[in-house]
């Protein structure tokens, strides 16, 4: 096995991974920017290097930098975690050329598949749904118009190296395409340096469901059933839960077996997610891959016991899969609370700053995956989410009645959350109910001003 | 279902019973001292009174003012949890009387299990093994002694109501058997209000099993496998786990039917523990009976999914079992590490005071059970156990690593905590292999002051 991992990330993720190398008997190298030098992550692992200033370009995206440091510390291995670099086949590329293991798919699959054009022509190719789009990329906002109508509004602009919610906009119609178009392909040139856009039928309010995958480098593919995120905002994801409400056996084994092939397909290994869209008639389609860990990975962890974390690592070593499509059972429900450090008053404005006094949650089958700590300085330059709260159960009302319990044991002074906020749509009798899809949350805070205006 | 419920206890076992309550939907009472209104658990519940000052005698131990403060409240039931209370029959029969649902057994089988000579004597009846010693209490020191010779020493002293290691003496010979006695008995006394004593062989160095058995008010009786809890300092336990690295599939259902055979023999019901000595030839010895909840109850938690103090809940309310014996699995290995407000290289001296500051570790298969929160000062007038911290994972090796880094993680500050000699304990190559007994942590202790001298 590798005796010493790199984690080019910071905040919850960057903690996850250390903690998971550190039970693997693995060293960790941790890199900083220099607002994160008393991050937790960068106190935990065994060695710490400094590698640039705090804006992401000059230290978490400056590929030169962590290789840099992955060589002068001698690890063998860079665990990227998710944003950043987890996307960017240029940066596994470098690892590869440097004989660094990328803990994470090839270059050329990342390529493949965090081209969206591409990813869905891939997908079309092995007979997955897809969305009705553009087959190719599109530059610019006269040509993108052009293909809008020919497959009727409302569409989806998406920018091809998006991720998170970035570079994506909804065109309800003809008038307001041109600047969507042109401030979503601004967004995208900012944030991934790549404005290459496409552009696809909106589907209004579908259910967002997402299979975690595994495949190692032996051909060994398998899924470990879905998560349904579906509950969102500006399509950030607030709340995920494993399993769906809406999805029975026969529409779990459908899907799941569409994310293997859509994985094999794209010659894929390490863990993955393939991202679908269900409508209200259970038609499901591919709308992209993550070919990385995601955020709400702890939920499908909760309910198959399989740490997918340590899973990567050893694909990454080479090793087979250790279970099969067999092994995988569901057990319980999980459901995860995203912690941010934002106003959900103020329109749900970043609230970074001294955390005065901290308080978790715990008890039976209470997760925290967290990097904060009494008397941390939340830096002003990283994205909201904090931590995370999980929770397990052996049903979905009682992993409900633990979450709503454990939100209101969870305390944060000095900076703003979206604690009482989760609290609030955890409470919620539609949540309860299951009756949710992704314009959720948009309706919710719509319906909360209207109460407020009369 | 109960509306609302008092919890007659402090610390770490009132936050466990108060998070079951909030997840079942059921309004807590806490009860506390004038020493604990700052304290977790007075915080945490629906409604908190008062009961007097801070020795446990005129609060915690005061029945009176518990079941004024239940009927006052209109709280239909009382949880004792472990300790003060939990194990005297004339509360559960005040309760019984003031028609209270005490969540235990009944007064009159606490009365019959609790007094240990009667608990031995109902399991030579069941046939299920016990340590050679006296079949009827003894109450002075002489009459004491001549049983001693009889059965040959070395022998153990143990107070009838005893408990958590108190009123409990070792006589290694005739010559210090008198003092040894009267220390026990004077001890027993001033803990428990009782002086009965009982004298049995004494087994060097065994390991320490429990089964964990549930039993409802139907006749349904299962266990739910063992704990080990070998590691011991002066008979109190400093780290638990389940499953045992010697009980395999057929001493375990051995040991578990003589638990079950021992629990309905005694007309059990609720939540109970059959503890048994092993010896190095796998012979197991009833000890005694714990007539509620445990300390460690969170291990058999951890690998077999089942909530106990829901289980006791639902259990006292009549419900019957919704698990059979068949349904118990053990999915894979569960540790418990107590941590205590004590430092170990002044004799484990209790160290009450203010916590400054303190960090929970975090993540998968992580646990914390635990009434601590920064800023609050622990009173100096109880138990020094303050937090619990359980790990889960797929095997004991596994778990072993995630303790190791998870003991790391913790921090603590302002008092002296045992948490560094866990982390010890933890690393040990003896632990590690599994050969441990109750005597392993004296001989450890000893061999480190020999080395400090040398």
């Amino acid at each position: 096995m590798f005796k010493k991992i790199l984690i080019a990330n910071r905040g919850e993720i960057a903690v996850r991974i250390i903690r998971a190398c550190r039970e693997m008997g693995i060293r960790t190298v941790a890199v900083c920017s220099e607002a994160d030098k008393d991050a937790l992550h960068a106190q935990l692992a065994d060695e710490t290097v400094c590698i640039g200033p705090a804006p992401s370009k000059e230290s978490y995206l400056n590929m030169e930098s962590i290789i840099s440091a992955t060589i002068a510390t001698k690890a063998e291995a860079i665990h990227p975690g998710f944003g950043f670099l987890s996307e960017n086949s240029k940066f596994a590329c470098m690892c590869e050329k440097c004989n660094i293991t990328f803990i994470g798919p090839s270059s050329s699959v990342i390529d493949k598949m965090g081209n969206k054009s591409e990813a869905r022509n891939t997908m079309i190719e092995a007979n997955v749904p897809v969305v009705p789009g553009t087959k190719e990329p599109v530059y610019d906002a006269d040509a993108a118009l052009k293909f809008a109508k020919e497959i009727g509004f409302p569409v989806m602009i998406k920018a091809s190296a998006g991720g998170g919610g970035k570079g994506m906009r909804v065109s309800e119609a003809e008038d307001d395409f041109i600047s969507n178009f042109n401030t979503a392909k601004k967004e995208a040139e900012n944030a991934f340096s790549d404005g290459t856009m496409y552009i696809e039928k909106y589907i209004k309010n579908p259910r967002h469901i997402e299979f975690q995958i595994l495949a190692d480098k032996h051909g060994n593919v398998i899924h470990l059933g879905e998560r349904d995120c579906s509950l969102q905002r500006k399509h950030q994801k607030m709340i995920e839960e494993a399993p769906s409400i809406v999805i029975d056996d026969k529409l779990r084994k459908e899907m799941g077996d569409a994310a293997v092939k859509a994985a094999r397909s794209a010659g894929y290994y390490n863990a993955g997610t393939i991202e679908f869209i269900l409508d209200k008639e259970n038609n499901f389609y591919f709308i992209e891959m993550n070919t990385r860990i995601q955020v709400e990975h702890p939920v499908t962890e909760m309910v198959t016991g399989v740490d997918l974390i340590k899973e990567q690592i050893r694909i990454a070593y080479g090793e087979k899969l250790s279970i099969t499509q067999a092994d995988i059972k569901i057990n319980g429900h999980a459901i995860e609370c995203r912690i941010n450090a934002e106003n959900p008053d103020k329109n749900f404005m970043p609230c970074p700053g001294f955390i005065s006094n901290i308080h978790f949650p715990g008890g039976m089958g209470i997760r925290v995956d967290s990097a904060l700590y009494s008397g941390y300085k939340i830096p002003p330059y990283y994205d909201s989410m904090v931590a995370k709260l999980i929770v397990h159960d052996a049903t979905r009302e009682l992993a409900i009645h633990k979450m709503k319990s454990a939100l209101g044991e969870f305390i944060v002074e000095g900076i703003d959350t979206n604690i009482d906020f989760q609290y609030e749509l955890i409470r919620n009798e539609d949540f309860k109910n299951g009756n949710v899809d992704t314009g959720f949350i948009e309706r919710l805070m719509k319906n909360k001003s209207t109460e407020s205006e009369k």
